[in-house]
C-alpha cells in the first residue's frame, strides 16, 4: 500500500465563530468553513463545535486520500503551547477558561494536535504565508475591538516564559494616561483600538456641540475624514501619533524587520499606514530604523486559520528534526 | 604533556576605565584590575589599552598554568555579536565606531574572542552568576546616567532582528512627554535616569524658591527625603511610579519570571525596590505578573567583567555542542 500525502486541519476559535480549513501538505488550503462556535455556551457546546469541524474535515481529507498530519488550533486567551490548555479565563468565551484543548480533542481523534493563542498563530500566519514571509524578526499588530500582538524571534512565536507574554495592546504610552480594561493606565489599546477612535470621535462631536450619528464606528471615522470633517481628522491623526509611539517603542525593545498591521482599522488604507510609519520614524532610535519595514497584513479573517494550520506544520517539521 | 587547565579573559570596555578579569573553568574570578580605556582618544589608543590589559591577563594565566580558552568583551554601542565588531558609534567613546574588535584582537592573539553589548553582558553576569541565577526569562535594567536594558530569553541574550534590540531605555512612557536624547519622546530614560531624577528635584526646588545645593546627585535626594525634605520625597514617588509604569509595560509584552535592577540609583536600597514593585503591581496585568519577581542586581561593578567571562564561557561551550 502506497503512503498517502498528509494534510492538515486548521481551527480558529473566536467568540462567534469556529472558522476551519483543511490545507495541503504544504498548508496550501483546499477547503474551508465556519459554523457558529456558541462561545457563551459551556466547554462542551464548543468542544462539540470543534469535533463537528474535525468530522468534516477528516471526511474531506480521506475523499481527497489524504491523512491527517495534525491538527493545529487558535484560541483567545494565554495558551500553554506545551500542554495545549488554556491558563486562565476568556472573556468572550465566559466558560472556556482553563480548557484541556489537546487532552479533550484527543479523546476523539487519533491525530497530534498543537494549539496557540490566536494572536500568535495570525502573527505565524503572515510570517508563513502572507505579508511577513522570509522575515525572521516579525512584530504582527491586530487593530480591532482590542489590539492583538504577535511577536516571531529568530522564526518562532515569543511566548513569554509563562505562555502570557506579547500583549503589546497593554503596553503604555502615558503612564499618567487612560485607564484600560486590563486594570492598566495608558495602555495603547485604550487610545488605539476601534472602540478607542468611537469614543475619541463621539468626544469631540459633542464638545464642539455637533450631532453625534446614531452608528458612528471606524469606517463612519474614515469617510467622514475623507470628506473633510475636522472632529474625524483629528482622530486620525491622533490615533497616528499614538500608534507612531508605540511602534517606536516596539522598535527600540525588539529591533524588527516588520511590522505588520492588521485588523479592521488597518482595512482604512495605505496612508493610514504611512502615517503611522511616519509617526514612528520621527519617534523611534537611528540604528533600529535602518532595516525596518511596515506593512498591511496580507491574511485578512484568513490569518487565524492559516496560522493555526502553520503551528501544526511546524511543530511536525520540528518533531521530524528531533527524531 | 597533560593538558592544562582553562582560563578565560573577561573585558569591560567604558568610556573612562577599562574593566578586565582572569577567571578559572567556571567562571570564577582569580584576579581582576582596572587602567584608563582613553575612551576620548583614537581607536588606537583604546585598542592599545585592551591588548595591555590580554597581555595582563595572559600571563597571569601562564604563571598559574592554565591555558586561555577564549576572551570575552562587553563594550558600549551595538556589537554584531556574528562578526564582534560595533556597527555605528558610540557617544561616550567618540572615535569607537565601527571597531573591528575581533579582528583586531585576533591580530595579536590566537584565542577565540567574543564581544557584545555592555548591557546585554552585564544581563548575562546576573543570570549565570548573580541575583538571576536559574532563571530563563529575564529583564536586566540598569538605572544610572542613563537606562540600560538587557533581555535574556529562553536563557540567551536577546539581540533583536540588527543587533539593536533592548534598548529598553527608550520605551516611551508619555507619548507626549519630555524630549529624550536618542531623539524620541517621552521615554523611560528621560523620566528616571539619574541625570533626570536631579533635574526634576531642581526644578522643584527653584520652583518653590529654595536655594538649589551647589552639587545635586541622587545620594543627595535619596538623604534629603530621608529627613523629610518634600521635594526629595515627591521625586522619588514620582520616580517610582515612572519606573513601575515601565516595567509594568516589560511585563505585559515579555512575561519575564524576574527583573534585576542594577546601577547607582538602585542603591538607595530596598524600600525603594518595594515601591517599584507596587507600582508595578498597580499597573500591570494579573497573568504575566503571577510568577514574577523583582530583586536587586547582585554584582553591582563586576557585572560588566563577570558578563564578558559568561558570555566566552557560554561561546565555548556551544561550539563543543555544536562540533
Amino acid at each position: 500500500m502506497e503512503s498517502r500525502n498528509q494534510a492538515y486541519i486548521g481551527l480558529d476559535l473566536g467568540g462567534t465563530f469556529l472558522k476551519y480549513a483543511l490545507a495541503d501538505e504544504k498548508g496550501g488550503i483546499l477547503i474551508k468553513s465556519k459554523r457558529p462556535s456558541q462561545g457563551d455556551q459551556k466547554k462542551e457546546a464548543i468542544f462539540s463545535n470543534i469535533f463537528f469541524a474535525i468530522d468534516e474535515m477528516a471526511q474531506a481529507a480521506q475523499a481527497r486520500q489524504l491523512e491527517i498530519a495534525a491538527i493545529g488550533m487558535g484560541s483567545p486567551g494565554a495558551i500553554d503551547y506545551n500542554q495545549c490548555r488554556l491558563l486562565g479565563n476568556t472573556p468572550n468565551l465566559p466558560d472556556w477558561g482553563d480548557a484541556e484543548i489537546r487532552k479533550e480533542i484527543g479523546k476523539h481523534y487519533p491525530f497530534p494536535i498543537w494549539a496557540d493563542n490566536d494572536a500568535n498563530v495570525a502573527a505565524l500566519a503572515e510570517v508563513r504565508q502572507g505579508a511577513a514571509r522570509g522575515y525572521k524578526y516579525v512584530i504582527a499588530i491586530t487593530l480591532g475591538t482590542g489590539i492583538g500582538g504577535g511577536v516571531i524571534i529568530n522564526d518562532e512565536i515569543f511566548r513569554g516564559s509563562h505562555f502570557s507574554g506579547a500583549e503589546l495592546g497593554h503596553m503604555s504610552i502615558d503612564y499618567n494616561g487612560l485607564p484600560c480594561g486590563c486594570g492598566g493606565v495608558g495602555c495603547i489599546e485604550a487610545y488605539a483600538s476601534a472602540p478607542a477612535m468611537v469614543r475619541n470621535y463621539v468626544g469631540k462631536l459633542q464638545k464642539s456641540r455637533t450631532m453625534v450619528p446614531s452608528m458612528v464606528n471606524t469606517e463612519l471615522i474614515f469617510a467622514n475624514a475623507q470628506n473633510g470633517d475636522q472632529a474625524a481628522m483629528q482622530v486620525i491623526d491622533e490615533t497616528c501619533e499614538y500608534l507612531g509611539a508605540a511602534l517606536a517603542s516596539f522598535t527600540n525593545i525588539f529591533n524588527p524587520e516588520i511590522f505588520v498591521i492588521g485588523g479592521g482599522v488597518a482595512d482604512a488604507g495605505d496612508e493610514f499606514m504611512t502615517r503611522i510609519w511616519n509617526a514612528l520614524v520621527k519617534r523611534a532610535m537611528d540604528a533600529p530604523l535602518r532595516n525596518l519595514k511596515l506593512v498591511r497584513a496580507h491574511l485578512g479573517n484568513d490569518a487565524g486559520v492559516v496560522g493555526a494550520i502553520c503551528l501544526a506544520m511546524d511543530a511536525v517539521r520540528a518533531a521530524k528534526i528531533t527524531r
